[in-house]
């Protein structure tokens, strides 16, 4: 069912939830769910109503309107989403195929409710991936000398296939700094250690080498501090000395598999709200 | 701090969250934190609104008249915890000691916040761990022949230390349907089992024999059925061939506190809710 | 690397290591890997040894008149797998895919080191899953009427090719006590609940209609007594109120995929023993 | 069951386990349980076999003048514990009980097999806790300016009471380079963090600032590098942003309790080799 999506955050003060479940109330609105957080430290008030479209006689040419008063009333950074297309989902990958492979997989059985209109790669080994399925595989190789042209090359695609967010299936390149900013919290990345531990290259080498009895993998909004930008999920499972830096990857491709997943299901449906470089996750 | 708790369950409605938390805001309450659940398939709604008593008008003497045009509106199952008090919280236990102890414990550090009037057993083989805490313990050894009696003794016991609510916490005698009735949703046990595997007497040796990979530990409320009333918290662990029925006792120790001490934590902050023999824990 | 791997169980006694290993020892053979294990309750040992094919003096022709000396004085019951070939797993699927693609996946990647010289199906739902791989789909379709004669072709087939062990990836069919009984622990199952939990049909609505805030997945070897052959691996995760049938068969899906994947490289690697309807797995 | 552990540790060759089974077998023993491990990145070999004492004709005073030639021949480093007493394990703490407590409650119901000379600690807090069970308190107050001279009266505290380990239960002093240095891999700390992630102090404070989706504690002997020595144990736990610091700390603790046990009892039962500051935790 396609629902409407409205997340707000606010400075924290008394009657907002009234407020906004009432004024989807008068407009005809039925509110299928509605979560709430108070992040007592900043003071902060987040929130989101799922509403169902039947009988809402909002729409997003008159919603705004409507809505302004109480938004500024309450000084509330608020969006909506009206779910009435998929969103449109990039990915972009390098050689290792295990995170695109289980996107795909996903998206196929519709259990990833997206369009994903292109995926981008700077290698041509998974190619044969993702035109099997009737997709579009773009190859934009990075050299350091074209690495800046191939950004903007890379960005004109996006905007021609219209993207809504990017995912990063263990692409090995550094986004810029511009790049980043033109889309604040829609790139998603997997980073293949329980961050803050292993940050940077190699990170199960790194475990290996330090004998962590637990491994994990992080999934994150991409920010221009590398690895740094706040995290969405993250999973961990136990190892022991037997594994080596061979099983810890075999073992580890299947908790970024998961954990990248459950980090776009939860973009993809409105559930994260960000602020402070932390999230807020609706689960 | 003291809060104010009003939970909420009826049938599925449109606008009752702007209906209930317009009501607070109309008497002056601030609303700290609200969570809803709607039961799709029978058609529920499950609410739990935390009040700030800070300039909230009502009180138990003039709430009830105050509410209940809105509660009857929408056919309401309602309650009220004021928070002006502790819990008061009996503990039953037989000879095994590690889940009242570590009930003890947490209640010693303020961790879990209750008070504990007493502690009631059939065995004396835990007077001390409690006497030393300067709590009462009472000993009612049970037969056959007297355990009617002695459940009447227990009773009056409960009523004279105007308990709120009983842990079994590894009680090994079973509860008539009688007193089972008189204390609905108010009885929390531990069961040494990831329910409903292994119900019954012995588990750790049954799931031994069946060979599982996994213990697990259930808290769940006490009904008249053994071992099938409604589920609060589950844990599980790995377990492997080379434990024996003694690790799988030891390592569940650990399973059974945690889990038994969870669940006494939601209860305790009034965050369940029981329907169809299920509940909506709102953690 | 390829490597000898000898199993034993017989009943435990003094020197049995050093007798085993040191007959590895005097026929030029390396120990890479010895894993032993006492059951205590049933005076029974067991081990596996992992041998370096380099400089091992004995093969396929002349190990059991080497051998059966020191077998016989202990009462072993012992197999060797000579890893000169990889195994030969078929897969067994209805309509659906999950399990079947992520093995498919883990073989296409060589993670999984087998062949897969077919798919069989009583479907035509995932041809086009595993022709697209250039593999061999056979769809025998099952009426009540057929059930024997179609058991008795797919014999056929497995035996045409050389199936060391069939996997079934939510295969919905029952096999017959005879098909069963022709390859002990050599069938692989996939159960979708935390077994003994939830035996039988529609497990996720099983767990739905109990309640429980945890759902599980098994792997085991099929015995001709349904949902209980000897475990060789499980795992959970935790669920809340919130998650409906949908979504328990949805997260479930993600630990059908990830126990059976674990459980068939056990299998593969022959580190399993099976004993007491109840599993050692050298892990 | 008193059993007798040899644990060694050398250059990986052919036949090692041969000969070390082999001589246990020639001197009467019975090899109760058995395990290796290869690291084949350092070419390093490890080994611990636990021998019954009934029949085996080697005790402390002859054992190493049978045992040298083999363990010269592959130049292994090695150690025998002959489990002819408990262990006796000291514990440090500052004013945080809850390590304390759950390793006091393990003692004192059996389940750690460990004597307690005594508990020391730099406060007067737990004082209580530790001497109502009838064990030795030494309270150590240090300042900056007494921190050696009460280091060299806690050794000599020690020594006095034949300590054979010391437990960090929260003990939020460091521990001098020469202090650590005479005890080599037998000082065992909690610290409450997944190391690497969030060394040094206030670790729940800094996962709370960078928004973690996990919390984890890790338990490791202590080398002069601070948080960085061997990782013995860790354990990682769900948490998302309704937690606040405070029930990071709360939720932290049992975490804490349960890898700080599990380290400990590894230790006890011999279960831990050390090499390339990497513990092999024969489980």
């Amino acid at each position: 069912m396609k629902t409407i999506r409205l997340l707000i955050s606010c400075p924290d003060a008394r009657g907002i939830i009234a407020a906004v479940t009432s004024f989807v109330a008068e407009h005809g609105g039925n509110v299928l769910d509605a979560d709430q957080h108070s992040d007592k430290q900043h003071g902060e008030f987040f929130m989101r109503v799922e509403i169902d479209p039947a009988g809402f006689t909002l729409n997003p040419s008159n919603f705004e309107s409507a809505w302004r008063p109480l938004a500024d009333h309450y000084r509330m950074q608020w969006r909506v989403a009206w779910g009435d297309r998929p969103k449109r989902m990039a990915i972009f990958v390098s050689k290792a195929g295990h995170c695109l492979n289980d996107l795909l997989w996903r998206w196929k059985t519709g259990e990833l409710a997206v369009d994903i209109p292109c995926v981008i790669s700077n290698h041509d080994a998974l190619r044969r991936d993702v035109e099997s399925l009737g997709l579009t595989f773009h190859q934009l190789t990075i050299t350091p000398a074209n690495k800046r042209q191939q950004e903007s090359e890379t960005q004109q695609r996006l905007a021609d296939a219209e993207i809504d967010f990017v995912v990063l299936a263990r692409y090995m390149q550094i986004l810029s700094p511009d790049f980043v900013a033109a889309m604040p919290n829609r790139i998603i990345n997997i980073h293949h250690s329980f961050l803050p531990a292993f940050a940077g290259a190699k990170p199960y080498h790194q475990a290996y080498d330090r004998g962590v009895k637990i491994i994990g993998a992080t999934s994150h909004y991409v920010t221009d501090q590398l690895d740094e930008g706040p995290i969405i999920a993250q999973e961990t499972m136990q190892v022991n000395h037997r594994d080596t830096v061979d099983d810890l990857v075999r073992k580890g491709r299947d908790l970024e598999r998961i954990v990248l997943a459950r980090a776009v299901r939860h973009h993809v449906e409105d559930k994260i709200l960000v602020s402070n470089n932390k999230t807020v996750v609706f689960d």
